[in-house]
């Protein structure tokens, strides 16, 4: 039989989720705090040091990671692992990402005050730049761990040019560390506490969810050259417009993902030169396709390929796809869907399954460790803007659920799954 | 029976235009050269030098105008004005506004050599920002002295939120000054040397163009308000997406120019908050539409609003639409087109008359005197592109049209129209 541990300290957890909220770009709406921008970067002190009051040993990896370790009795028995990351979007919440890594830290400090010592050690960590940034890729720290970052990946440029890889000297971090960032010991799991970011638990009034596959995402780059001229003199039927092509992908993409078994969406849009009286050359148009069916996202990208090339002909516009990154949909790993619900239920606490629409750390490190989500609602369902909201009482529950999570596996799978997969 | 003037020195012309194309802004494509950009601000020094040293009497009004007088022998005479612009647009070419200006001062300097006296006074003006600039205006300068520079266009702001009178403020021109620039003695002519823009002479094969109308031309600022939604976890059809309004939008003002009877163009967009993964909240559209019809212009300013909040009403997104500027079309003064075909007869020149799709500094004179343009072929009719070219001779040629009506103009019409209108 399990024993029921207390709940963790909602109030303590509350006021960690509300400092962290401090450090947010100045002149931006909402919470922003974006990888490699300054405000990020002193939030980094922030987390580092929460992690050392709660009794971690603290580290920054080579990938900017932070690492947080509480020693158990077997250093030799493979490691749990919890987490998530604490960059937000342009306009984001308080919660994305944040509640997964002060959550973890709370888990920490609570199994401390209820005398709980893990048998095996607990890491706790911080991905770096979980968001997608201006050089079109997610998951960059989770990445790393996982050895999934790509020397590719490091070369990929912002609009200004900038490569990754100068982003990470430019923040301090020497790129040729990063891939001794990647993890080579095995773990026995890892555990992501998130809010869902979506209506569901909200709608089916459940109080944790269990995360059941996490859709894959495949983002690309579109870009349309045609030419550049006057606005009042190149007749219309002459004019190889850039802008008018990429419009019409927009809407041919958010066409074809109105079947329902995915979404795509253009989220940003660029014109050269950008003056009212010049026709544009250049439309460079940013966006993503995400499903939890590999075969509808494999479709959907040949849809979307053939549209734009079909449309590019058709007006004579030069039409570039570059695929910037895709992620397969991510099974969480059944035996610990039931670990958390099982968890759950000796605590209580409601559950229901659910595929997560968004992506997360927790694609990444299932390559190297058995992974499962546990979710929270949020309210109506909005998520990356400043009306993100979990309530105190939500959050803490997730954190008792993780808690109690991470102390069945502890003690249930002693000298099994030590493979690390 | 009038005589023919020697030609201008194609030579000197030449030297001048190439001068002034070694002011542009570092690390921008083609010739950029906008106006209160530390380049144009440089520039303007050459433009007054050369008026001096060719015997104007030069100085800088309110609005930011560069005015040189050449002094007739009548001061009492309502004076001849010629001139144009010297900035460009973002990626522009050598030649749109830059051969009006030093053009008119070649006229000044060959008048000279050729030892031509004019009774009127002649005056050459470089006008301040004629291009479309951050704030959705065109020729500011020349709106200044024909009184319809408004405090409302002052308010005028660009994307950072910095208003059309801090710009000037900035430039070192006092706001307070600009409605001195206003001209209230009459003027007999105003007669602008402009490159065509367009295709058409040298499809015709005609070596000058007598502009009959200049196009209309109506800009906008449209707005589209949504809902930033995780786009992960935010099914399609519950999505208010502003890109996709804004998509549509751009295809349907497209679509609606069609016809024929005008061109109309977006020429830039900004999403927000223009990451990945947020449905995008705001689209900003800027666009124009242009015809030498005032009855197509208007029936399609009112077709495109129908669309508009059509298309906002059916995906529930806030759409605004924002008249930035609006123009008529300005017919050119018939006894003025007459004057440069008798002159360009008088020097065996070829003419054909056009309208003109491109808005100049020549709509904003046409309120206070009569007016009148003078167009050279463009190569391929390509403009607002660094391609833009037109050869030494067919510029050299078009300054010789110029001083040849203004010396008859001159010589013709003293004693009437002295109303300025």
């Amino acid at each position: 039989m399990t024993t029921a541990s207390a709940p963790v300290d909602e109030r303590r957890l509350q006021r960690d989720l509300d400092a962290i909220a401090s450090f947010t770009e100045p002149g931006t709406e909402g919470w922003t705090r974006r990888v490699f921008q300054p405000a990020f970067a002193e939030s980094r002190s922030f987390v580092a040091d929460a992690m050392a009051d709660a009794g971690l040993d603290v580290s920054l990896d080579g990938a900017g990671n932070i690492i947080g370790v509480l020693p158990g009795l077997d250093a030799a028995a493979p490691r749990l692992v919890s987490g998530s990351h604490t960059d937000t979007v342009a306009g984001g919440g308080r919660f994305d990402g944040i509640l997964g890594v002060l959550g973890a830290i709370e888990v920490v400090r609570s199994l401390r005050d209820q005398g709980h010592r893990l048998t095996r050690d607990l890491y706790v960590v911080d991905f770096l730049g979980e968001e997608p940034n201006e050089f079109g890729l997610s998951c960059v720290g989770s990445r790393a761990i996982a050895g999934t970052l790509t020397a590719e990946h490091l070369e990929l440029r912002d609009p200004s040019g900038r490569r990754l890889a100068d982003a990470f000297a430019d923040s301090g971090h020497d790129p040729a560390t990063i891939a001794a960032a990647r993890w080579t010991d095995p773990a026995l799991a890892f555990v992501e506490l998130h809010i869902e970011q979506g209506p569901v638990l909200e709608a089916m009034g459940k109080e944790i969810g269990v995360v059941d596959v996490i859709a894959g995402i495949t983002r690309f780059l579109a870009t349309f050259r045609g030419r550049p001229d006057h606005s009042g003199t190149m007749p219309m039927h002459l004019r190889r417009d850039a802008a008018s092509a990429a419009a019409e992908s927009q809407l041919a993409l958010e066409s074809l993902a109105g079947d329902g078994g995915g979404v795509a969406t253009t989220g940003r849009i660029d014109l050269w030169p950008g003056s009212m009286n010049v026709v544009p050359a250049v439309a460079r148009m940013w966006g993503e396709l995400r499903s939890p069916d590999a075969g509808w996202l494999e479709g959907h990208r040949r849809g979307f390929a053939d549209a734009v090339r079909g449309i590019g002909e058709r007006r004579q516009v030069g039409a570039e796809l570059d695929w910037l990154s895709a992620t397969n949909p991510t099974p969480c790993t059944a035996d610990l869907q039931i670990a958390i619900e099982q968890a759950s239920a000796t605590l209580g606490i409601d559950t229901m399954r659910l595929p997560s629409g968004a992506g997360h750390d927790a694609v990444q490190m299932a390559h190297i460790a058995p992974t499962a989500m546990v979710f929270v609602p949020s309210k109506d369902g909005r998520s990356h803007v400043p009306e993100e909201y979990t309530s105190p009482a939500e959050c803490a529950r997730g954190a008792h659920v993780l808690m109690q999570t991470l102390i069945e596996l502890d003690r249930a799978a002693v000298g099994e799954g030590e493979d690390g997969r």
